[in-house]
């Protein structure tokens, strides 16, 4: 069955999340797929950042660390993110970059689950992941063992020695889920701990890490929360963990009574213990506009319309593009895909400038990677349908492919 | 001689940096002592931040990376703050909180000294260094020696055991300034390498740290360089390390080749190896408008102006209050003394608040401490005459010498 345009303006006008695009500023010309990167901006984020900058930085100055609360910011907006990953509000909190609290748990996971010292991860994973485990790996000299295995050799991997198995749960190239019961199970049954990067699920899919007896977690705080380019991530931790859980970035925000000023460390109760330094607070109130968009949303909403925008998606392409070289590389099933389409093509860095050209913003991905995320709160059915439209003018266009063809002489 | 007035008002009138102060939005009900814990608000931090708001992040989206070169904004940021430390422009970068930065520093000197493993550091330092410290010795499995002694011991504890000297340059609560280039000799002179916190320094006292042969060095961004709470802190490597420098914390940003998505990491050249996360654009964008408050300000200005604002709060507390039961916890050697003054009163907490309800903001430090800061692009000769009046009424105040008696009969 051909879809038409009308098609597509009727499933915006039965959506039930279509009233939330209003909560964003998006510039009318664009056509928005890339919130799996940078969310777009909330409509409340500008009015709250002049109000903290003017009334609570410049008027109130050093008393607003009380007046206005901005001590508990990181706690705050835990507890806000929590619902939308299945988690309680005293097991996440927002604190510094996703990097360095995947550093932190990846730590704190090594000496809850002592004296093992082998961690699994997956090859091709986001870097910074792979990256923070070599870190890790090298300041203790070795004594960690990185087992990094492709993804169908996972479950294998998994053994007695295994301390930490370390995944992102959605891949950031090709959106392909981790099953995170089936694999935290595996885990547990070899007595080793998880530790979940959620940089493109919180916001995006449902996620239940309680009911799934995750044990740790961070997330990105700029993809499809909307906190801003560089937001805060946040960490979670299971509750019966938190008593045990002892992290190295052990500054002062992290200790039980910082304000004491004592020369010894002593960890804060629950997951204040995963703080470190003075919370960057600009950065923490935009992440807490960006949390709000999801207020009043079921989850399950988002994810239902995040499939429907993927599938429709891939169906236009096929209608559309059928013959212009592109593979598929997220997976066609939309259970198991997250908030993105993939895309394969040799040309993929030029098609997607060609698009960003005409007002369409997705992505590339080294070396051939198409990525066009779906932001259901913001992203209509209206736009998949322009962004396979343009998508099909980029390969038809004349031009480009003269400027492709230009560029192939040059090569060779 | 006694000081009046008027001649406070004829400083202000000869101060070569009057006109700084119009580079701040300052409550005009308010003497502002604090700005040694939170920079003022620089006048044109509202509108930049708006505007990367509202163009950058909210019409450019994900394009702002390199069409507004956020992606490089740690080493523009550094670059600007280099020459108010006596560093050039490579080797400074902003990144991430100051805790944070210390944690890889002094990891990145153990392994520059290895295999030396003992740190000395200054007891009653600021806690956070002393706690980053000890996480980093929990999470090696003890294997650094944290030897932390008087301040008055330090040169003695200097041997050829010892890879590291950590000190905070300048005492958070005495403003006691420690001798950079005598310690950083004393330190090489046994072979061991310097790591400066410059908290309390940066924006206020002139440094030399390419002079001195500092090695290490790391400093706040929202204290006296203004950058706003929570602000991203600095980092400094001596040209000489940077090559061998490695510290754990090695996320992507840190990557020689970030967007190549490789697995395995590859330092970058320079101060860049010290990045890790996505850097936090919107607080950066502040920062840099608050390290552009120093724009064409010569730090000898900053520090001469320093000193006389301290030896003039001296002076009048001397004439007005002196039987008010203060012990100067500062130096009364300006040339030894940091950017703030600091009192010792039992009833220390109590006269705070008596003087934040009266509109002169300093604060106070456990157990005792009574702390004004000083800061010279913004602090008139005015407000301490200002300061120094309220504080002589709250001294004479009936009232609160009633409540004190109350309190102090409640507790007995």
């Amino acid at each position: 069955m051909k879809i038409e345009r009308a098609d597509c303006e009727r499933m915006d006008a039965e959506d039930p999340l279509a009233h939330a695009r209003a909560r964003f500023l998006i510039p009318p010309s664009v056509v928005y797929l890339d919130g799996n990167s940078l969310g777009a901006l909330p409509a409340a984020t500008p009015a709250r950042l002049g109000q903290l900058v003017e009334k609570e930085w410049g008027t109130d100055l050093i008393r607003s660390w009380n007046a206005h609360d901005w001590i508990a910011l990181p706690q705050r907006i835990g507890a806000r993110i929590a619902p939308l990953i299945g988690a309680d509000s005293d097991e996440v909190i927002a604190a510094d970059s996703t990097s360095i609290n995947f550093f932190k748990l990846a730590a704190a996971a090594m000496r809850l689950n002592a004296p093992r010292r082998t961690i699994v991860s997956e090859r091709g994973n986001f870097p910074t992941d792979l990256y923070v485990l070599q870190g890790l790996r090298d300041m203790l000299g070795g004594a960690i063992e990185l087992r990094v295995v492709a993804p169908e050799e996972i479950l294998g991997a998994l053994d007695d020695t295994v301390a930490l198995l370390a995944l992102t749960h959605i891949h950031y190239k090709t959106g392909t889920i981790h099953d995170m019961q089936v694999l935290t199970q595996a885990a547990h049954a070899v007595g080793a701990f998880t530790l979940w990067d959620l940089s493109h699920s919180a916001g995006a899919v449902e996620l239940f890490l309680d009911r799934h007896e995750a044990d740790l977690a961070i997330g990105c705080g700029y993809k499809y929360l909307n906190g801003g380019p560089g937001a805060p991530g946040f960490l979670y931790a299971a509750r019966r963990h938190q008593p045990l859980l002892r992290q190295p970035l052990s500054g002062w925000m992290g200790h039980a009574a910082p304000f004491d000023f004592g020369d010894d460390y002593r960890p804060a109760d629950g997951m204040a213990r995963t703080l470190c330094g003075t919370p960057a607070v600009l950065a923490m109130a935009a992440l807490a506009e960006g949390v709000a968009t999801f207020d009043q949303i079921a989850m399950s909403d988002v994810r239902r319309k995040s499939k429907a925008l993927g599938d429709l998606m891939l169906a236009l392409l096929e209608a559309r593009c059928p013959e212009a070289g592109f593979e598929v590389a997220c997976p066609r099933d939309a259970g198991k895909r997250g908030s993105q389409i993939a895309l394969r093509h040799p040309k993929g860095y030029e098609i997607v400038q060609a698009l960003i050209s005409r007002g369409v913003i997705g992505d590339f991905r080294a070396p051939d990677i198409l990525r066009f995320g779906v932001a259901p709160l913001y992203t209509r059915y209206i736009d998949i349908w322009s962004a396979v439209e343009q998508l099909a003018g980029v390969i038809a266009d004349e031009d480009w492919r003269r400027e492709r063809f230009r560029e192939r002489t040059a090569v060779t």
